[in-house]
Order: C-alpha cells, then structure tokens, then sequence
C-alpha cells in the first residue's frame, strides 16, 4: 500500500508539475504574442518607414543613388531604436542602369504601327543606337525554340508568350513555371540567331504594365548577347492576336541600358545582444534594392520594415532575448545577391553561430503562415508551435523555401524560414511601375511584422 | 478456428468496402472541387457582372432607378445560364433618398471656419433648410450619454468618436464594438435634448471618405428625430483635437435626405432543379441592393456574382446537383432587410424544405473559410470536409454567424453559413464612395466563388 501510494503521489506531483509548467509556459507565450500583435496594431512604425522609403526615396536599384539614400535612411532609424548595434557592411553591388526611356511598336504593314509600353529586362544589353526592327515569331516557352529550330528564328525577334497559370493557387507556382522564359530567354534565343527577345510580363492580370526582372546571359561572350524587354500582359494579347491574323508583323524596339562597373554598396545590420546566449544569432531580414520603376513598395520595402519592426516591437513590450535578434536589409537580392552572399561569407570568416533566418520577401499582403527549411525534428518542434498562432488566422506552417538573401546562410542544424503573406494580388505589381505604397495595406504589413516577431520570440525562447 | 476466420475475413471485408468506399468518394471530392476551382479561374463570369454591375449600373440603394436596373441585369444573365427556373419575387422596399449634397463645417471662432466632407447616415431625417449650427461635445460612445447627462448635452450637436479597435483580429468584431453610435447614436442622443449627432466613420483607417450606414429612431416620433451623419477618421481626428484646444467649437450642417413611400422591388431568383432530392433546397446569396456612395462592388456586388457563379461553375463543370441549388439576390439588406424577410415568408408559406443556406456579404477578398450556424452533429460532418480546403488555403471552419439576408429562413434542423474572406481591407471601403470595382481583385473573387461552389457540392453530395 504505501509502495503504491508513493507511486500515485509521485506521479500526481508529475502531472502537477508538467501541468503548471507548460500551462504556465504556454499561457506565458499566449500573453506575449498577444503584446506582439497588439503593438505592431497600434505603436508600428513600419508603415511610416515604408512610406518614406517609397515616397520619399523611391526605387532603389543597386547602385543608383536612391539605394544609398535607403542605406542612410534605415541605419538612422534603427540608430534611434536603442539596439544594440548598428552597422554598415560593405558589398560590391552591379549597377545596371536603364537609361532613357525603352521605346516599342509593331507594325502590321509598312507605316502602320500601334506604339506599347516596353521595359528593358534589368541586366540587358542595350539594342543598337537606331533600335531594332525585325519579324516577330511567337513562342509558348523556351522550349518551344528546339522544336521551330534555327531556320525559323534566324533573324527574328523571339516574342516569349507563355502565360502565368491561373490555376496555381499559389502564385509563386505560376511564377516559377514561366520565369525561365525571362531570365534565360535571351540567352537560349540568341543560340538559335535570334536578333532580340519580346516577353510577356509576369503578371496573372490583365492590365497595361511590362514588369522588368532580372535576366542573365551566363558566360555568353558579349558581342553574342542580343537584347531583351518585356510588355504587359494587354500589350503580349494583341500582338498574338494580331499576329494570328498577320505572321508577318514586324516588331520594332530600342533600349540604352548600360552594365557599368561595380560600386561600393551596403547591407544594414542592427542587432539586439542576447542576454544569456549571445553568441546564438537568429536573423531576420529583407532586401534593401528594389527595381526602378516603381517604389518597391511590396519588393521589398514591406519585407525591410517587416523586419525592422521585430527589433521595435521587443523594444516596445519589453521583451528582452536570451539569444541576439539581428535585422539584417541585405543590398541586391534583385540583380546579383551580393549582399546575401556578403553576409554569409562574414559570417562564416568570424565564425559566428547562426541558428535561425527568417526572410520577407513576398509581398506586405496578409500574413497566411511559414514555410521552413530545416530538419525533420526542428519542424516538429516548430508545428507545436502552430496552436499560438491560430488566433491571429496564421495557419501555414510547412516544409519549403525560405529567401533568397538568406539562402547562403544555410548549414546543417540551421532552420531557414519564410514568410508566407497571401498571394493572390502579388504579380499585379511586382517589378512593375505600379508597386507602390498605395498598394500596401497598413494591417496587412502590420500583422506580418507581428507574425514574425512572434515565431521569432518563440525559436529564441525554445532554441533549436 | 473456423469462426475466427470468419470474423477476422468479415472484418477485412469491411475495411475494403470502408477504404473503397470512403477512398473512392474522398478523391471524387477532391477531383470535383479541383474542377470547380480551375474553371473559376479560367471561366468565371463575376469579374465582368461585377464590372457591369459596378462601373454600368453603380450604388444600387433599394427603390432606385439603379437597384431595378440590377433587377434587370442580374435576371438577363441568369437566364442565360440555362437554369432550370429563373424569377423575379416581389417585395416592398423602403425608399431613402440622399437629395443634394450635405455640407459640414466647424467654426473655432466666428468666422474662421474649416469645411469637411460630411455624409448623411441612411435613414436619417433633414436638418432644417438652413442646416444646424450648434455648440457641438464629443463622446467616446453612447454610454457616455448618461454620464453627462441632459444639462451637459442639451441644445448641442453630439460627436460620438469611439474608434474602432485596431487590435481586434477580425475587423467584424471591432465594428460591432461601435456601430450602435451609428445605428442608435440619434436615437439615444436625442433623449438628452441633443439637435443633431456626427459620427466618427467606422473605418480602421485613416483617410478622408465619410461612411455612411443605416441608422434607425425605433418607435420614435417624427417629431422628435434629429438627423445623423458621418465624418471622415481624418475629419473625426481633427475635429477632436480642435475640440480639446477649443472645446466651444460651433459645428454646422445641412442635409436633405428624405424617406419616401415603399417602392415595389423584387429579390432575383434562379435554381438547377435537384436531380434526386428537388425537395430539398439549397440556397446560396448575397444582397443586391448597396449604398449609394460608391458603386457597392465589396458590398455586396461580389457576393452576389459569387453566388450566382457557383451556378455557373456547376454548370460549366456539368456537375448535376441532386439537390434544388437557389442563387437568391437579396433585395435591401441595407436599410431594411425586406427581400430576406418576404423570402423567408414564402418559403414558409409555400413549406419549401430548405436544408442549408450560404450567404457571401463580407467583401470580394481572398477566402479564409466559413462560419456555421448549425447543430454540433452537423458541425462536426461539416468539420470532416475541412481537409478538402486545405490545398485552396482556405482553413477557418468555426460555429458563428451566416448572413442578415439568411437569418429569417432559420429553422431547427437547418444549417446557415457565411463565408470569411479576409476582413483587413473591407472596411477601408465600407458604405464609402471608394467602395468601388477597381478594389476588388480578379482572383480573389474567383476563390470566393469556388470556395462556395465546393461546398455547396459538399453539402448536395452527402446532405445533412
């Protein structure tokens, strides 16, 4: 009997205990989250920050004068946030700029011609002083030049048409599966004589904007490179819809861009030093460079003060961390990821520990969840999580990528993250004239910043 | 021996049949609700009725040459659909009427004025023809009406500026928390003696459009109303911090609205006769009728091609219903509720059996899921299909309220939804003049509807 007892005693004192302590930590974690979102609803600054950025500096292309005015504008506004630390790290950048304005028509007979909305393809090359005229051929994708082959393409302009799929619920799918058609298309089209490259902008809308993105042409030597640009989505459906009618059109379009020598640039770091591990470093980041042809607003502007935000609303509720939290705005994830890589190769010169990366780089849109790059054991613990966030209507967690800039970080034991904002309007503006602050909901952007500083407050509560 | 096996092989039996069974029907399920989605996203037809029904027709306020012309339009494109019934149901309307514009200004001292956009509530009486210009004192809410009590209110204009809570996650809650200012606002200020009553526009976000909204006197005497109207969140923010430096601030407005007699209008109706069960009926709507400011193309122009899409996407995907599926546009929700009324009323009157009742009239955003109104055993079949939604992102499956317009048809046995797209924007457009299509997203809408339309299928398939 008194054997027995104990037993019971004892094992009722364990229920006790396990009951007090994760009824008290999870209640703990609940009051802290709810601090979280309560402040980035009320006491946020990013929406401000976000609207200087925009409005005040604008689009800030690696390079150019706007990215150092953000470089600036950033580190003094995390200088008053009473961090830590705050620093600039230096990167060589490209700088690719893309001159006066890109002009486009085609032309159905000779002296009949409808004038479209073009813009060069960042890192293309420039066309000849005079433009380029030629017929137009249009293809359904890259893969599509094998099947036509040379004697079709030879001396034509290669018009890529392949459109995003609406059907993809989410738009970085569609995006994906069609992306290659720019970035690689010049370079594949010029193997088969192609003189230069027409493609339909990335863009599940129909509206009247040619969104830009990065292009590369590889080890291509460049007296071989030809140029590339692409129109809107109207502009894309009727041209294929006059060149059903006609095959004959001619396509004429003349870009200045010009790749010029790297410059100096920056990524800007500020960080919160742990109290008891400081030397475990969680980072949380977006990019700083943006396009040029509208403010960046959603690309990345959201994801920088997103991320700036996570050290603010710490400061404001008083949350001190027991491993250090760094706000990275890495420089040139559109056109060369130099900053990405810059940080991972200082980080790993100095040896420093990095447990955990968390980017925003997908828009200022809803906050939907995470997608995580870790291990199988790390993303249990990070699904015990998922209950905490139910309330705020944050429900996906699963395995998947996480950003580009963050990417180089990665080693074994690492967890990498994204966040995940809902998708649906991103490619109505990205990399387009139309990115702008005005498309940027201040509680959207708001409960994203609440969203990551409450994951970030739980890895560095729970470690991995 | 031989028994055993007869049971184990009796069991085996059976979990084939189970797995068969329950395997076959889950993947009919989830290849039809695919179906349903993809051809939303390349068929639907909403995005054009709403375009027609916004920028051709425009605020549909009930009894106006507009809401009929929505009878109109809405009955042609339903019978277009080859529905096997399509009608109009008549029912009696109010008819409130804006008249000419309204006009507001404050006076800090006499003569130095500040206008402001200022918009009558729905429902409100006229000021005199002069307007109203009277010391005016703000409120926080209602309550705070007794706390001053009549010595301090009397022959004032009364400003309740109780804002909407930022921190509330579903922006629904935060306006329940502070429409009765509107709705009760005149009502309540005038038993304390009070000439008129502004109020703050229920909006989270800061901008210069006055909402309007219905309000009501309850029995109150003609006599003895006083009229009501809406002020900007920027306006309500000036105005109070002019009040705190100067609270013996003069306000004046002047409207002219006026109630009509009722006016004959109709709720449009249109049904795939159920194949197998015609009895059972199956209603899905949204409310025809709008406010007048904007074109009503959140509210409720979205539910209402939504609702009439999940028709045509059963149609499109030739799925035959063995349930009779009612689309029924509502005819004044705003400011009187009549078509949900008279609906109901026939129903009964005609003991049509209805099973369930889906009610779409929270905006065009992106779905997040459905609230239910049913009894726990039917939640929890309801609950198993949740699943099903997870590859659409749509994950909230909650007991809570359906739809205004659905109430009445209420019975025991019966189950009423709404559908919960993402409530972060649908206030910043609310009973406002920007409450109009270019705020609605293509594909945002097009998941609503498919949302709806699966599972509307659900519900057909396995009944309650």
């Amino acid at each position: 009997m008194k054997n027995s007892y104990n037993v019971k005693s004892k094992l009722a004192l364990l229920v006790v205990i396990f009951f007090t302590y994760f009824g008290f930590s999870q209640s703990n974690d609940q009051e802290q989250i709810k601090k979280l979102y309560d402040a980035a609803l009320t006491q946020g600054k990013g929406y401000d920050w976000l609207n200087y950025l925009s409005n005040q500096i604008g689009g800030r292309l690696s390079g150019s004068i706007q990215a150092q005015q953000a470089v600036n504008y950033t580190k003094s506004q995390l200088d008053s946030l009473g961090l830590d630390k705050v620093w600039l790290q230096p990167v060589m950048v490209p700088k690719w700029v893309r001159g006066t304005p890109e002009f486009a028509y085609f032309e159905t007979t000779p002296g009949v011609t409808t004038n479209m909305a073009i813009c060069a393809l960042g890192g293309s090359v420039a066309t000849p002083p005079k433009g380029i005229k030629a017929n137009i051929i249009e293809l359904g994708g890259i893969e599509e030049l094998a099947t036509l082959g040379k004697d079709k393409i030879q001396g034509k302009i290669v018009f890529f048409n392949k459109p995003m799929d609406p059907t993809q619920i989410n738009t970085f799918n569609a995006y994906s599966n069609c992306v290659d058609q720019r970035y690689s298309g010049a370079l594949e089209a010029s193997k088969y004589g192609a003189l230069g490259v027409i493609v339909r902008s990335m863009n599940l809308r129909l509206d009247d904007f040619p969104h830009t993105g990065s292009m590369g042409y590889g080890e291509q030597s460049v007296d071989d490179r030809i140029p590339a640009a692409a129109i809107s989505t109207n502009a894309a459906d009727l041209l294929s819809t006059s060149l059903k009618l006609n095959p004959e059109i001619n396509f004429y379009f003349k870009q200045n861009c010009k790749q010029f020598e790297d410059v100096e640039s920056y990524n800007v770091i500020g960080e919160i030093r742990g109290s008891s591990k400081p030397e475990e470093i969680i980072v949380v980041g977006g990019h700083l460079d943006s396009w040029d042809l509208g403010d960046g607003s959603h690309d990345d502007g959201a994801g920088c003060v997103q991320s700036m935000e996570v050290l603010n609303l710490f400061k404001k509720t008083g949350f001190k961390p027991k491993r250090t939290i760094r706000v990275v705005l890495f420089m040139n994830e559109e056109n060369g990821l130099r900053g990405g890589t810059k940080y991972a190769e200082v980080a790993n010169t100095n040896k420093e520990k990095h447990i955990f990366a968390l980017e925003s780089d997908s828009g200022g849109f809803t906050p939907r969840g995470f997608t995580f790059d870790s291990s199988d054991k790390d993303f249990d613990k990070i699904k015990s999580w998922k209950p905490l966030f139910e309330p705020y209507l944050v429900h996906y967690f699963e395995k998947g990528g996480s950003g580009a800039d963050i990417g180089p970080l990665k080693k074994d034991g690492m967890v990498l993250a994204g966040l995940r904002p809902d998708s649906q309007r991103y490619f109505d503006y990205h990399h387009a004239e139309n990115d702008t602050f005005e498309h940027v909901n201040k509680r959207e952007l708001e409960l994203g910043s609440a969203s990551m500083a409450s994951l970030i407050y739980l890895v560095d509560t729970y470690g991995f």
